[in-house]
């Protein structure tokens, strides 16, 4: 496939997954490196996120439990409890993904990991009630 | 609760999650600490894992994907790749993850991922032939 | 043992250790997840650390060990270094600590430690100085 | 770009720095999932591998710096010793990446990095002499 | 050699690397540990950086590659990307890291990476239009 | 002090912490590379490790602690096994650390810290059974 397709391809799995705050993300990283962005576009979004294999809540579900493992990665992990919760995951389902991640990947993570879902609950609820 | 009661409902999810593969690396973890192996049954399969919020195969998805981005937990991926399997997880489910993994936690953790799913894979095909 | 005398026993516990700030950290925790914040006290303080095996300096000592290794766990490492301070460890000790840490975790990490200690150290001096 | 022209450029890269290790390393993962291996191909070696911008020896030289830093990645690691010997590094300079790991990852990684670095020498000492 | 004149020369050699941000992050940390910021000195970098056996540059590329790939060290991420372009790295070269380390350690460690760069660049832009 | 001072200091150091296995692991390493080992016996056990500001036993709790976090570290944890029993931690308190470490770093982590305490016990009570 060329790459304007699977670029195109990917700003659409992009945007349905992650709206608004997935096309700024992905802007902001264009005025840094273009050639990043354009990678984010073709491969992560075109090619790995629109693979038929796993439905996109869980392709979330996936992204969300490895960033609270790795830690340190604030910015990423608010992005994707934002999808997360666009395809269809649930605030519990959240929440209970966190308390899952104590046991795998130690209370700390875990806690890192509500304190997170809790401002992004926060935020979308504001929005909601605007 | 009791902790007898949740050391029994502890015991039985773990057999439903991992079978005997579960049930032999419990009494394996005794033999080294009895009040570990305890806290595994009470805690982490009788507490954690009984909740009602998240099915049992995204629960599995969930330790398999923290696992392959911590690296360096060979055997208790191996578990939980049976137990995703037990559970309902396809093979063709497990390799995606992984191939998200790339993405998140970087090719080599996805590639040992897939190594460690190849052995599984093989293992159960092996098993199931005889 | 009931769930409520663990949960009770954990409560205590966690006030020896941490004081105040534990009890605020818990009940905030409670705002986002109740649940997690029982198994944090029943399981966390109630089971882990009232176990007769390390005295209360050492359990410190360990979790900011592991806190300071780990590394993207601020507010847990500020909350153990309470702790640790609160047990029975002189500031010269997590110093100290920070200075090992510089060869098993790196000296980044050791030196984020460092910075952390450094503003506990002056938020307990200040306190103390009122 | 079409993916068969990625693919074929990938491939050609893979080859430059990896020699025969990496053309046998990516049949090996195609026998798990070939869309992992493809993905190797185009987008590591054929996307990113083969810019301009950087000279394949710091390429080299930070792959193997970012899995000393990770750990639990030897087969990546010793892949990546050999990608880093045929493009340029000499054996001194190597060596004295882990002593500078030392510092940033911390001793330990630094010695595993040391260890894996002297299996390669040995093997390709022994290659060499046969 | 006697530590006076590790010290010594690792003050210069801090000071060539990583110039007046180096100085003062040293002066910070012997305002919390004096024995911390002596190790740094005198064996960071009056025995590890002085060594002769790899150019700044690549010593420099290295620090930089273990932060972004460990995450969660940005104050020693921001000083070694200052040291990287003191000693001859170019802003498009060390662009270039971060998209390889979207292969090595994961699109979010490498997006972070991105993010202080792009920091560092304006700094420094800044600092140079006055 | 003199480097020579500082390295007899450290050797001395290192078999009062670590015993035959430590002296074996120096001179393991310095046959790769003479440098490291000797910044090993300078800098890890003559300097940081002789400070006075922590007893022995501390120190290796540190050590074994960081290194349970961390993981895939398993010949350096083995080697502080070692070293902590050898400096009056009894097997108890060991495992004692290890199921801490499954609220701090999570329970994968402390079940290879818990095998990996298995078998420095049996390794030690067969070789006292001699």
């Amino acid at each position: 496939m060329p790459d304007d397709l699977r670029y195109e391809r990917g700003r659409k799995q992009l945007h349905q997954m992650m709206g608004e705050v997935g096309d700024q993300a992905l802007d902001n990283i264009a005025g840094i490196s273009p050639d990043m962005a354009r990678y984010i576009a073709e491969f992560v979004f075109g090619d790995v996120h629109s693979r038929p294999g796993l439905d996109l809540k869980t392709r979330e579900i996936a992204a969300v439990v490895s960033l609270v493992t790795r830690g340190g990665a604030e910015p990423q992990l608010r992005a994707h409890l934002h999808g997360a919760l666009n395809v269809g995951c649930t605030e519990q389902e959240i929440v209970e993904l966190m308390i899952e991640m104590a046991v795998y990947a130690g209370f700390p993570a875990a806690l890192n990991g509500l304190y997170a879902a809790r401002e992004i609950f926060a935020e979308r609820a504001a929005k909601a009630a605007r």
